[in-house]
Formats: C-alpha cells, structure tokens, sequence
C-alpha cells in the first residue's frame, strides 16, 4: 500500500518547497522532484499546502466537570480534529482527589481506546500530590505519560497548593518530565465569584469579572518562580494576557526558559464577546477572554519566540448544558469549542493576514506540540521515517464556519459566520486519507494512543 | 552529474531522521530511504551529521581597517571557512564617508568577484547617511543587498549619529530592508580610551576597560528604541553582554521583535584572557570579551528564542598587524580569527556538552541566517529545491585546534590547543564536493555571490 | 512643671539646627534661641543630637508562639526600648483561630495595661478572616487600631489564604485602615522544612535554607498584585531581599505605592550567621538573615524613598528556649532581641558610616512610623504641641554591645561585643526623664497606649 | 527690628501645627505658642497656613535663547516669583560654546546684581567640556555654584556629547557638585524637525510630533547609565512622561539614585493644547506636554518618592515673541509663563484635590530644592536659625488666574481662567514682608545670590 502526494508546497517549521512525497504504509519514505516511485494511490496537490497534521496539545473530550460531561467524545472529538486538520491531540486525564494517578487513567483508557478516531496522548492531571502519588510519576513516565499538569484553582477538586507544586516539581524533574499549569490564584477567584453572587450579579459577564487579568499574572509568576527555584522544567498552558507574559518575560531574566501555550480564541476574540446577555455563556471559559492589548502581546509572543504553541483548550458543552448556569454564572459548563476550527482560524487571522509565517503557523501548531511533548520526529513534521499525518490544505479556498455544518458534537458555533480563507481539503493520519473533501474516511477505533518521550 | 549521499542522519533545523539525499547538479532533488535511484558519485554517511553548510553572516575579509587590512581574503577566507563546514559567509561592505555606497560596492565587488572560494553575500555598511546615500539604499536593494550596518562607534569613520540612524531606519523600512547595528555608545568608549591613555594606561587590558558593559547595554536599548519609533526591523550584531539583552527583553514588552546575534567567542571566552600582557592582543576585538554570568546570559538566550545566530565577526590580523598597538591598545587592530571554528566549536562546546540541541545548532548556523537575510529556502536547509550546500560531520572525531592546521591566513589561534569533540568531514557546495578530509577541491573563484531578498 | 533643654543639635526628618526645647507638662510648647522662659528643670545638651523618641512599629512582647513566651514582657520590653532610645513600640495582638478580635485585643490589653513603661500601640493580626471577623474590623479602627497584619505562612494557625486577603483588603480599605503583611511564601517554606527533616537536616542553617529567597519575592509581588486590584493602602513588613525590593519597584510602574520596613538586622547581619552549629540558633528568625547583596539593596532602598521604615521584629526568647529547637531547627523560637539596640546601631552603622543622613536616620526611625501608622504629630517629631518624646544622644560616646549591660529579658545578645560609634545619654518621654545616663527613671505602668489614626 | 507670626498653621516638609514664630532680623529665632516676646510687628495667622519660601530650582530669566531674550528680567521675574510665594529661584547661566565659565557668569551676574527682588542661585550650563572648562568647575563650586546642567539636545549651541557627559561626571564628582540635564535625544529630534518641516508641517503642534515620548525616554536611560558608571551625584530636570521615569525605576535595582524634577505644566496640562492652531504656541516648550497616563505616573512618581522636586521651567516669552514661529514652528520661542503660578496651582490641584498632603507639598517646592541643591538649612523649612522666608497662605480664598492679574512681564497666562483654591496672602523673605496682599514692599536689588553648598 503507497501513496503518492504531488506537487505540492510542502510547508514544514523550517521548510517551504515544492515537491513529491511517497509513503508507504504508514511512514514518509520519500520526498523529491520527480520520485521514480510508482504508488498505489496518486493525489495531485499542485496550488495546495501540504503541511503535517497539526496537534493539539490541549483538548477535554468525554470530561466529567462541574456536574456533566463535555460533549465530545473521544470518537466525536478527533473526528472533529481531523476534519479540521487537526490529527493528534493530547487530552487531559483527571485524577480524583482521594484516588490514585492509576485508576485515573483506566478511567480514561476505558473512555478512549477503540473509541478514537484520530491519534491521542495523554496529559496526567495531579490533583492530589502525596506519597502515593509520588511514586506513581514514574509509573506514568514509564506509560508514555510525561507531562503533569496541575490547577492552581479549583479548590476542593483539582486545586493543589504551593507545597505540592514543589514537591511534585521536584518529583517530576527527577523523572525526566514537565510539569504544566493552569495558572490563576484560584483563591482570589474563589472571594470575587462569592462576592458577585452574595451582591446577585449572576449573569456571565461576572464570571469574567471574577477572574482579572492580575489573578493570571499573578499566578504565572509564581508559578515560574517555584519551577525556577526546582529546576523543573515548566509549561503554563492557555496563557491569555500582557500581564501573564511579562511574568515570562522577566524570567527570563534570571536564564529561565519558561514554555507557553495560548489558544486561539486569545488570539481573536475579546472581552466584548461578554456583553452580550446569557448568550455571552458560549464564551464563558476559564482564563476568560481579555482585552485587544492582550491580543497584541500574544500575536507579538509568538514571533518573539516566547509563545509556543497555539491550543483550544476545546471543552465544548451542549447550550443546555450552558443553560445550567442561566441564573449563576459560575454553573455554566467552563469551555468552549475550538478542536475543529484551530487550524483554519489561525491560517486564515494569522497567515492570511500577514500576522506569522507559515513555517510558524506549522511551528505552533505542530512541530513545537510535537518537540514539546515528545512526539518528535514522529508526529510534527514531514521527513521520511516520520507518520505520513499530513494536511493538505487549499489556502485560496473560502468558507464560512458555523454549527450547522461543523462536526463538533455541540450545537452551537463560537464562530458563527466567521470568513475564513483557506480551507482543509484532505487529511491523511498514519498514511491513510482520514478526510477527504469533508468526509471522513477512516473508522472509530482507528485512533492510537501515543506514548511520549521524557523532556531532557 | 549527480550524487547520493547515503544513510546519514539529516538535521535541519526542524528536522532529524536517517535518508538518503540525491542531488542532482548543484541541486537536491530528492531524499528517502532506498531511493531507486542512480548517482554519478555516491558517498556513505552512515554514523555522519547531514546537516546544511553553515551561513556566518558576519565577516571582514579584505577590508581596510585602522590602517591595515584584515589578512584572510576572500580567498583564504571562504576556503577556511569551507573548512569549517560554512559555505556561506555575508561580508560587509564599507561606505567611506564623503563617498557613495555604489563606490563601496565596486570596490568590494572588484576584490571579491573571482576570488571567493566559497558563496558570499554583501551587508552594506552605511557610515555617511544623507541624501545622496537615501536615493542608493533602493538600488542596493535591488542589487541583492538588503541589510544595512550601522555603527554607534568609531566616529569620524564609521559612527553615524541618532538623527542619521532615524532617518536611515524609515527609509530602509520603506524599501523593504533591515538595519543591522554594531551597538555600543562610541562617544563613551572614545572618552574612555584617552582617559586611559592620558593615564599611561596602554595594554591591552585597558582596551576591555574602555568598553565597559554599559557602554553596549545602553546602546542596545538606544538602538530599540529607534528602531521602535520607526518600524524598521532591527537587527543587533555581536551582543555579548546581560545588559544589552536586557534591553532586549525589555523590548519585547512593547511587542517588539529584535534580532540578535552573538558571536562564537562570547559564549566561550570570558575577560581572564585580558589578563595575559600583550598576549592578550589577539584578543583585542569590539565588543570585547565579557564575563562569565553573560555567557551565561548568551546561551540561555539561545534557547529562549531571543538570541538567533551565532556568527564570528571573523576580522583576522596577522601577529605583526597586532603589534602595531603593542605600545598603545588603541593601535591594536580590532578582531580574531574564527571564521573556520565557529561550526565545530559550537557542535563540541554546545550539542556535545548538552547547552542546546542539535536542531538548534543548525537553526542559530544555518537556517536563521539564511531566513533573517533573506537567502531561504535556497541556503540554510536540506530540503528539495535547495542548493547542496551540506556538511558530513563526525560526531565522534576529536581533534585539537591549532594555528598550525588551519587554514585561515593568519600566524596564531585564538582557540590554540582547544580539544573538539566532532569534525567536518566532507563539505559539498551548490552539489561539488568542496572539502574532503581536509583538502580543499573547488578552486579560487567557485563561490558565487548571493543576491538577497527583501525581508517582510 | 517644666524643663528646659539647651542648646542641642535639634534634629527631626526635616530639620537640624541647634536651640533650646521649652517643654511644658507632656507637650513641648517652645522651641528657640535664647528662649526668656524659666523652667522647673533644666538640660544642657550643648553637643548632643536632640532628636524625636525611636518609634519601633514592629515589636513582639510577651507573646505565645511556638509553645512558649516570647522573653520580654510589655514591662521589661518597652523598658529596654526606652534605654535604647525608643519611647513607642507597637505590639501585635494575634487573633487566635476560631476566636474573634476583640477577645485577643482583650488578651493582649490584659497584659499591657498598667505594665507596659514606654507608650504603645497595637497593630490587629488577622488570622481567621470570616463574617464576624469582618464585622470587627471597624471596631478596631474605632480602638484606635487602624492596621491589620496578616501572615501568607503559619497555615493552620496563622496564616490566611488569597480569598481571605483580598476580603480583608476590601474591608480594611473601607473603614480607612492599612493591611499589613509577612510576606512570604509558606506553603512553599512548609514543604522545604519537612523536606529537610525527612532527610535528617535538623540544623538551623536548615531554618535559612527553608525559606529561600524567592519564597519572600514571590510572596510579596502577590501581595502588591492583591492590594492592587482591592486598591487598599499596603504595607510589607521586615522586607529582607533584592527580589522583595523588585517587587514593590516594579509595583511602582503601575503607580502603586506600597510602603517597606525592613529590620535592623537584615541591614547588618548575613547569612554567614547560620555557619555557627547551633549557636546559630540566636539568629534563627523569619524571614531569615540574607546576603551581602541584599543588605546593598535595602541601604540603597532607604536612600531611593522605597524603603520607608527600619524596625526590629523584636522577639527574644531566652537560650533554653531556643534549645527546644536543639534537635530540630523547626521547632527553634523564631525571633532575636533588638528592641533597645536598633537606634544606636543604626546611628553607627548608618549615619556614622555616611549610609545615611542624620535627617533620613529620624525618618524611617521615627517621623515614617508615626505617619504611616497615624500617631503624627503626636509622635514623630519635635515641635511644638507635639510629645515631648525627646532622645539626647551624644554622637562622640563609643560603647559595646552585650548581654552582660544589655536591659532586654533575654540572656544572650545577637551584637554581642559590637563596637558602637555614638549612645543615647537621655530619654524623654511625654515630657519626663525616663532615662538617664543607663538608669530607668519612669515606674512600670508609665505607658500609655496610643489610639492611632485612619489612613488616607 | 522684630516680627511675630501668630497662630499660623505651620508646616514644614516634616511637621504640621499650630505656633507663633518669632523673627529677629532675618531670621527665625523662636516657635512656640504664647512665646513671652515683643514684636515691633505682628501678624494674625489664624486660620493661615505657613509654610516655607517656595524654592524654583528651574527658572531662566532675561535669557538669550533663539535670537531673543526670555522676557522677565531678574527684577520682573523675581518679583512675580515672590508674588506666588516663591522666595528663592535658581536660574540657568549658560556658557557660550568656544567661551568660558567665567565669562558666562560674569555676564549673568551683570544682569542679576542689583537687580533681583527675590533672592537667587545659579545653575552653570556646561554646554563646551573642555580641559579649560574642566578646570573651572572646582572655581564655580567655590563661588556656591554646584549644579552643573547639561543639554543632551540643541546641538550646535547647547548639546554636549557622551564623552564630554563622562568626562564631566567624572570631574563634578570630584569636586562634590551634581550634574543636572536636559535629557532628551537632541539628534533624533534634529532629525523629525527637518523631516517635518521638509514635509510642509509647520505648526506647533509638529513641535510636539518632534518630540515624541522615546527621545526623553531613551536619553533619561543613558544618563542614567552615564550617571552609573561614573558615581556621579545625577538630577534630571524636568522629567515628563513614563517611559523616562520608568528608565529611573529601573536604575533603582542597580542600587542607583537619580534625583528627579518635573514641573507643574506636565502634572497639569496635556497635549490636546497642541490642537489649538497657533495658539498653541503658548504651550510650545521643551519637553512638550505629554498625554494623560504621564500626568498619572508623575503624581504617582511624587507619593513613591521618586519624583523629589515640582519647578516650572519658567521661560516666558511675548507673544509677539512666540509669533517669531509662526511660519516654522522650529522658529518659536521655547518656554511658558509659570514662575508666579506654581505654588497655587500645585496647592490647588494638588493638596486641595487631595493627590499629594501638605507636608509633600512643602517638600516637592521648598525644602527638597533647598536640601538638593545645597541651601538647607538656611532655606526650605521654617525653624531656629533659618532665613524667615514664609509664606502665609489662605487655604479657603477662590480666585481666577489671568494675564491680566499677573506680575509676569509677558502678555498671556498659560493658565488664562484657570480657578485656584488657595490664594498666597503674605511673603516674607529674610525677615522682610516682601509681598502683602498683592503688593510688593521690598525694592528691586533686594534679592541676593545664594552661594549653595557641595552635595555629599
């Protein structure tokens, strides 16, 4: 079984070029002009992009929170990916306090396996760091499991505090993985939604009053200060503000290297989208949206090379999930999504508009989630012995974004009506063709589990 | 005429995988593993680095300097430098002041055409901004030459002040090119050194002393700020110091991306070598040495994404040049020779010591340089479409430095007795093998020059 | 009743000039040359510095902690200050968890009353921040108890979380009050401590190494992010580090003001302290002593206005005491004797070493802790109307410090045998000789406690 | 011949109450409340707030600059001074390049002896560093002249460069005097205003355009650094705008301290005045007005302590003078009115509106200026042995301010209609009630010059 992809421009975090790939079974045997190869199967990619699948380092699919489920499945979810151009994404596994880092994660194998459509890895979510605990890092490492993330909010479910964020540094460093954070002071959050509430400001925009801007500085500050004093080496996901940033930036100063993830609803939507009634809640997400000079500082990070990656953060809930907050802002489902339409967004605000380079489009959306993460050179990029995950993609192509046609197992769009240039036409995971002109070809199942390599 | 480069580990600055390359004239034309092809000449890497040829973009060959000229031509020069595994260098041209660009041009032109063993671009070092020279800087656009110097010292030569620098930055923004700056405060430095001289104060020693950090750090900051106010992109050569990266980071608050490149020997020599009597005049070089927390400022800063390249600001000068100041340091000709080292000291003192990875070894050589100056995807990578410029590099040969094996036109070592942990092998140039083994086989005039685009 | 003070160099944190003081009862009512008034008592201070009674806003007397008394009651402590030229201290009242403020206030009244020599106030430590507590907050300020000290360490009996800050915050700020804080990361510290005991490092250089310099930096960016976003006037308290100080200077660029003390001891004494085996333990205090450098910043701190105040964190505790900490630094009385030594050795550190003016020395000793806790012009200064709480300090005299002299209830002194460059000859206070020539004049019971003011 | 001031609310930078004070001569000779003295005059303070002399540091009077002469002698500038209860000003005597201090001097005091009402100090501008001049700087500090201005702009006639600027660092330290500038990049500026004028813009408000926010900013940094490297003793004179307090903030953490002045216009005025047509030209002066966000940060600067000093900058010129720019706006003269305003606008909008406390009030106009700049204690508080300069001022008295009412000897108020609350009542200088309700009583040649002392 071969494969051969034809003329098009190969775009990948370094290169731009015109040429032929060969893949057989599900490896890139061969790149050049002219490949005296015969294949079983031909695509003419001639005016296309063909760049690697991108990956999504961040996504919730089939997550139990706040008292439901978010409705993407494992199935639901990387199809949706893959339609979107998207052929791997790493989701996260959530320990339950009390239990072990283990049961968690059968908990989601059983979720996940035979159930995913497209590639997937896991993060291990540590909300409950102790003896136990300790000694189930390596057990994960060992699993292919080698990013721990942690909840600097959500106190009382997810929540570890500054004891534990050091001593799993320490853990995690010895270990060989990286330790990731959703970086807020879930404490002052905590006060300003009590607050709100016990003044009756119960509608969404108070969820976004609850969480300013400081409390996210605040807490990528600290954040980089425990992993610096640990030597831990550290990764703050979903980073969305000016103020956050420069916590980054000035630990630099010290020769810290700090990785960053934003999503691209930071990079295109803002706070006005919170002024809008109930409806506001399709954008009620935790960090909330910000301000257009958070825009600016992000869009700028990412060509300073200080912002890595772009994610989703894709946690999509039903509207009448969303209705269970219609009186209390702080019941409404947090998330939003993303997982489908990353992809064709950031081409289209940030390629198409002149914002990054396509070698950085590929760059944060793939090859860095690749390196980061260890999956490298097997997913992120396209070389002869990688996987044969590649988009090809139709940058003159375009078309509008909206619920009635997304794939995403949710019934709205947060995109609703949004122009995009440039449009997925054919995805291929593992050298199979996965999409094709928005039909997906390849069955529930077909999805495999990556094991990740240890950082350093 | 074509050749295959089997079984070598290729690194490109993304990239890391084992194919072969086919190279078809100057060429490469496919790469894979079993390519069904035939080659006129076929070399084996296995166990070898395949990586692109290195790119220095910072270069004196030839060049008329305080009274004497700088002893590598373009000859001995590129042939060293191909050596060392860089096939191509970027030279700068001089400006004199009262003349025009296109003068300066000619000249280099007249002594580097036919002559340079390997490629070569030209930067155009404007010291004499003013109307005449605001109507060239289009036409060395158009001749390829897209990045202008500037130099914050050396007044009454070289130095053009702030009202120069403005005016210079908005029309280089308009006619789409870059404005590269030798940052430092020369009106400081120029107090400094007659202080010291008036004080009896003449060793080298007081060379260093007469360009203390700040005068570098506040000019680094001074040159941002400009280049802030006007939009230009920006470009800082030789940073060598905490203070001016500094400066750096501090611009990143303001969304600002500023280029940097620091140099081999400021991440690997520190000040003690200003402690050695006149000896220390081969260490006589603008910046000078710093100390050690900035190299550790330097390598950080490479992998924090805010440090881009390493270049050499190779300006070799015979023994006898250097003792022209052996009565007084401000006589001294400023500059060493590294223009063969760069490649192999920063694979031993950086990948082999573990301070940065392979993929970012090629990044900081080859394919930043050749992306910044606008010289991709036809140089900085190994990739279809691209000219083989490639390096076979032993990662297990070790070897020592010394003045009495290479192949710079210079009398002394500025790395004498350095043992190195990996060697250039083989080195092919636009598809011809250029080095082997430590032959040289192309001959005087191979090298071609490179016209560059514009950047943005 | 009346006296009369002659002809000494009066200084305040304005002026210097030399006249004679008329003090008539408590109050001082003239002050001249040449003044035609005839007094009961008169003073000749030709020679002397006559200056404002030391106000130490940081003192802990007789308090529980750590299963035991701190070593000075409000008798032998507040006598000791008046030797040592301190004629008001302000006490903390801890509120006990679980119990309300007023219960504490009663507590610590109970002690002070009637016992205390010198005059006192009493800042209001908030340890357990709920509806009722919040309801107290405005009482206090009515009991002239216009500042509340939280701790961000201690968890479990004094610390409060960032929820319970920032609604203090809120509430503070609305009766016009000012929130302290001990800034430090303790959560962080908690787990470095057990850390070392779990390894069997049970020394009280492991005390230091718990508390490392960023858990102080850390905490005290969060706390100025937090005081920022409520808007309520904030105060660091014994603020020991370079990173503390960046805080607060970094603080400034948001036009934040956040007001500094810092303590005696982190001027004078470094971490050189914990190199003694246990007798180390005279030093053990929190934070701890820190490094040349950050006695740098802090003199530096003082001369640029950031640091406002310099106290002592007064809080002896006997040898044996220390000693329960013999075989486990966590359990060594955190806290050292200074009381009566800060003014004389600030004089000799500060001013006699040229670190400080004369007039910089009464400001942060005296004029800043009256006005920022709201005792001016009562307290502060000399002139007219105000207390007639009045040092006479002979700037010539050269003493030692030590135990063996010293009136501290503590029977080891941390200067023991420093050599002292000027000493407090006469105190008085509210118009009477408290001290003369080393002997106490005033009766236990002499001081009053002192109802301070609403800030803003 | 003896004064007594009774019941006046006295304060001081430090104090604040209520007491008569008793002058002989010209001096203060007793404080205190029912002092037993007879007075040949008394004056009835009650309800009167007295406070020092004000003290501009910052005034250029009868100066030759761009063809013409500012247009108040030391007569009518002193007078109007004092008018506004400014008792003490310091002026700017500016060498002429190719000519000496000395004859600089010489000439200024031609224009002041005799002549001034109010009294006076100089500033020397060292506009040509040489080695003559550099002799002379010990000679200007034995005349009391310690303050030595620098221009970092008008090149030509006023600039200095680099060297010189360390070069006379290095020198005034030496001989314990300050150097003061002018910090602004006057290169750059050189550079937008022919760019804008070849443009055809030529309004005042391309005056301002020239002047954008980073050419202060960026030369506030690199005296800074100048400043730092040399130990220099280092004041910027009228600092507008954020980014160049932010580049003092900044030194702050090298343990640097720059004393820093502004003045009322940039607390006051912003740069819509420069969308008035020519009108504008009223407020055309040197740095220009700047935007909102400065007017916060230097009212923030003044309650962190890192702004010490509130002068004026007082430069008048007629507006037949000011209509010499009113084709070119390059050709205006440079400079606003504002000698007699400062005290009441800055009570007006500063204590009044309740952004700064009275004791701030009398430090950023009165003791601060006399302790910097070498006057204390003879001037800038009101005590024993000082000049008696006072000004008795009515805290409740509305009025308008007006050309029409001025005593400035130009012909419009650049504060035109502006309502004060607060009016001056009384002014005493030496002793002499120099100003009573709107009248002067002390003759032209009152004022004397005052020697100033050596800083550190």
């Amino acid at each position: 079984m071969s494969l051969l992809i034809k003329n098009g421009r190969i775009i990948t975090a370094t290169d731009d070029y015109i040429a032929d790939i060969f893949i057989e079974g599900e490896i890139v045997t061969a790149i050049g002009k002219n490949l005296p190869v015969k294949a079983t199967q031909e695509i003419d990619a001639s005016g296309m992009l063909v760049m690697p699948g991108g990956i999504d380092p961040h996504v919730h699919l089939d997550m139990p929170f706040m008292g439901t489920f978010s409705s993407d499945t494992h199935e639901t979810g990387t199809r949706a990916a893959l339609h979107g151009g998207t052929t791997t994404v790493i989701d996260f596994v959530l320990q339950k306090q009390g239990h072990s880092l283990r049961e968690a994660l059968n908990e989601w194998n059983g979720r996940a396996e035979g159930t995913a459509v497209g590639d997937y890895g896991f993060h291990m979510a540590v909300t409950d760091f102790n003896d136990h605990t300790k000694k189930e890092i390596k057990e994960m490492v060992d699993e292919g499991i080698t990013s721990f993330k942690t909840f600097m909010a959500y106190k009382g479910s997810l929540m570890i505090n500054d004891s534990q964020m050091t001593a799993l540094m320490q853990e995690v460093k010895q270990q060989g993985g990286m330790v990731t954070v959703h970086a807020t002071n879930g404490d002052m959050i905590d006060y300003l939604i009590s607050q709100h509430k016990s003044e009756g400001k119960l509608s969404p925009r108070y969820h976004y009053l609850s969480q300013p801007e400081v409390t996210e500085a605040e807490a990528s500050g600290r954040f980089a200060d425990i992993a610096d004093y640990t030597g831990c080496t550290a990764y703050i996901v979903h980073l969305t503000c000016e103020g956050a940033l420069n916590a980054v930036r000035n630990a630099t100063k010290r020769n810290q290297h700090i990785f960053v993830e934003t999503c691209i609803q930071y990079l295109l939507l803002d706070d006005s989208y919170y002024e809008k009634d109930f409806e506001s809640a399709k954008w009620v997400m935790s960090p909330p949206l910000r301000k257009k000079k958070d825009q600016d500082t992000l869009w700028a990070g990412i060509n300073q090379g200080l912002v890595n990656i772009v994610a989703t953060d894709h946690c999509p809930f039903m509207w009448k999930q969303k209705l269970m907050g219609a009186e209390d802002f702080s019941k409404i489902p947090n998330g939003h999504p993303a997982i489908e339409n990353r992809m064709e967004l950031l081409y289209s605000e940030g390629v198409h508009k002149k914002k990054i380079s396509l070698n950085k489009y590929v760059e944060i959306t793939s090859a860095n989630p690749a390196k980061i993460f260890g999956m490298f050179p097997r997913k992120g990029t396209i070389a002869t012995g990688s996987d044969a995950d590649i988009v090809i993609f139709d940058p003159e192509k375009k078309h509008v974004l909206s619920a009635a046609t997304h794939h995403m197992n949710v019934d709205y769009s947060a995109y609703e009506g949004w122009e995009i240039n440039g449009k997925v036409k054919t995805v291929l995971l593992r050298g199979k063709i996965a999409v094709d002109n928005g039909e997906c070809l390849v069955p529930k199942g077909y999805g495999k589990f990556i094991k990740r390599k240890t950082v350093n």
